[in-house]
């Protein structure tokens, strides 16, 4: 596909290209811009960061990005594929991404709308520990049927509103009860009296139900905080945690999916730089591919139809990437949440299919009885199954 | 001083408002949509994050945003000033970046362009250890004029090809040269084997000029890595670090800055999901308050004028708000970088004044030899200086 002799034959597109990880930048052009070039400009932003002639030119076959095929895209946009050697990410996340989408993230006319990782970075990043099946059998919930995930909110009630909230939520057979991502440390409900607090009301409900519903506590915190926090919802009984990827940093999701038995929801909040239309990166790069990656068991996102932008076809997108088979990588459950209407759920279900989980708030809460209302929202999706 | 029984009259817009956070927000409006109400919307999505009704009544006053007035902006926008109670923030950034932009980073038509702190919230974060002051008093820089940053790269060279740039760089009288944001730690130049040679060559290079050249290594890296890096940075002698925040997680950078006696350079990689027109944060939030308040001794961005889109209207925005007096948080040097032509430096010293870094990068690696490119460079801003 090129001739230019700085890039040699054996690193063009080909059989080759299957141990790089390839991606799809679309490039909205200026007029009269050669769409070669700028794709050959992002290739060095994001690798050398140097013009040619600033480095041993060896470099350009080990190093600087690779461009693989440009092509038209819409509204005179071209899209171009690159790929890079998996040495470039280092060994870290963090460096996989700032590859993928660090200095370019600052050049508003570039976007990420795909990326396929190779075998030696999959292998390198483990995924998910649990993994969507095994988030059901936390929650002895068959896959017949999608899942219900629920929220203790708002804050500012204190630890035993919050811990009644989450009985309610129990009782009414939610699977996961998880913390609003809001709630923190904040005093009115300080975290270990908040999460012994609802750990306790949850088991305390399930005995009376012999239910499986689990409380998921928000351990989004302090750089160092983050590790006793996990400790502590470990050490009161907790299964799983919540955390804000975009918050923590990406990497605090592989640490704690690596080295405790606990399961990861991740939560959007400090996602939505990366809506642009000409910028940013697509959704299901991000919550579906990058999220599962580090090891989310189940993604929650802003599901269509809510209070965000994304749309369904987006939306559908991002469950796909989350449930797709990669490599030794379990699939993530995806979670439609931001604004999903209780009475909508049947059509979402019917529209996405059982391998989901829905997270309904709003609501739930804006019924008169939070627990009747949860219920009439369990027995629907229990109806709405596809067996026993 | 307030009839609401719930809420003191202190709270009300006016002198006390002085105890909360302030946020302004740009809302695009949708034809015939009403100011008001979607200002008390992005209020509730960042709080409650419910409607009225779903919590008790008396969080309106205590937890949900308050708006304080709502303008006309440009374009059939509005301006929407908001404020929260500091306690919302919890206690850590993370929850502070949360309430200022969490959720509502998703609704691709709010922005947020302008944020001022209480002094309950910049006493609980410290700020720089070191601040612009500090980094001149390491480097030796007189405030008569720019600091000259220079860069170790790019990603691919060995440890030795990297200490030798370096040593370079020094030796023309640089007053810092930090790693590239890219260079982590690959196999070319693991980590440890090219901080301890890059910080070597620096102190080797000092010894014979009698210059106070600082290496700065890249500390970005997995969670349970940074902690490590920045220990061995200490340990073989640096006096400073880079952090790209976006990755690493803002407080990462609050950490080090806390516990170790290290100055912090904050890069701008991966921030660029905030540079959207509806949608957002404006760059001297991020960088000028943000970066700062979290310790950033230096903050990195991308000049106008370069590769990059920030215009030089918002650069001097950048520049005044990491200067401004901030109750006793340090004023943080502003470091222009992503692409400055070395020839330009004076116009941009002329432009900003002195209080500044320029990192200078490609300009120089594109000349025939680096260290007379550099030292050219350090000449120019020597003699471009306002004093001895």
């Amino acid at each position: 596909m090129n001739d230019n002799p700085a890039r040699p034959a054996a690193h063009r597109q080909g059989p080759g290209s299957s141990d790089r990880i390839v991606v799809t930048y679309r490039l909205e052009l200026a007029k009269g811009a050669d769409p070669e070039a700028r794709a050959l400009d992002v290739a060095r932003e994001q690798t050398v960061e140097l013009p040619a002639g600033g480095y041993p030119p060896e470099l350009d076959s080990l190093i600087l990005g690779r461009i693989e095929e440009v092509t038209s895209g819409d509204a005179g946009s071209a899209l171009a594929r690159i790929t890079y050697d998996p040495v470039t990410a280092g060994d870290d996340l963090l460096q996989l991404l700032n590859l993928l989408y660090g200095n370019i993230s600052m050049m508003t006319d570039v976007r990420v709308v795909d990326v396929e990782l190779p075998d030696s970075i999959l292998t390198r990043f483990r995924g998910p520990r649990f993994g969507m099946a095994g988030l059901r059998a936390l929650t002895a919930a068959p896959d017949s049927r999608a899942m219900v995930v629920g929220a203790a909110k708002p804050m500012g009630l204190s630890s035993s509103a919050l811990a009644d909230r989450c009985a309610a939520l129990a009782r009414a057979g939610v699977d996961i009860v998880k913390d609003d991502h809001g709630v923190t440390n904040q005093p009115a409900a300080p975290f270990r009296e908040r999460v012994a607090r609802c750990q306790d009301a949850v088991e305390h409900a399930n005995s009376g139900t012999g239910g499986a519903t689990r409380y998921f506590p928000n351990v989004t915190a302090a750089f160092d905080e983050i590790g006793d926090r996990v400790e502590f919802a470990c050490s009161v009984g907790c299964r799983g945690v919540l955390v804000s990827p975009m918050l923590t940093g990406l990497d605090a999701v592989r640490w704690i999916a690596a080295n405790f038995d606990l399961a990861v929801l991740a939560h959007p909040t400090f996602t939505g730089g990366f809506y642009g239309d000409e910028g940013g990166m697509s959704a299901e790069v991000l919550y579906g591919l990058l999220f599962r990656v580090a090891g989310s068991d189940g993604v929650i996102y802003t599901n269509a139809g809510g209070r965000f932008p994304l749309d369904e076809e987006t939306c559908v997108r991002i469950n796909e990437r989350l449930r797709r088979p990669m490599g030794d990588v379990r699939p993530s459950l995806p979670i439609a949440g931001g604004g999903v209407d209780a009475a909508r759920v049947p059509y979402w279900i019917d529209r996405y299919g059982e391998d989901m989980g829905f997270l309904v708030g709003s609501s739930l809460y804006a019924q008169p009885d939070l627990e009747s209302a949860a219920r009439e929202l369990v027995e629907v999706v229990l109806r709405h199954g596809n067996g026993p």
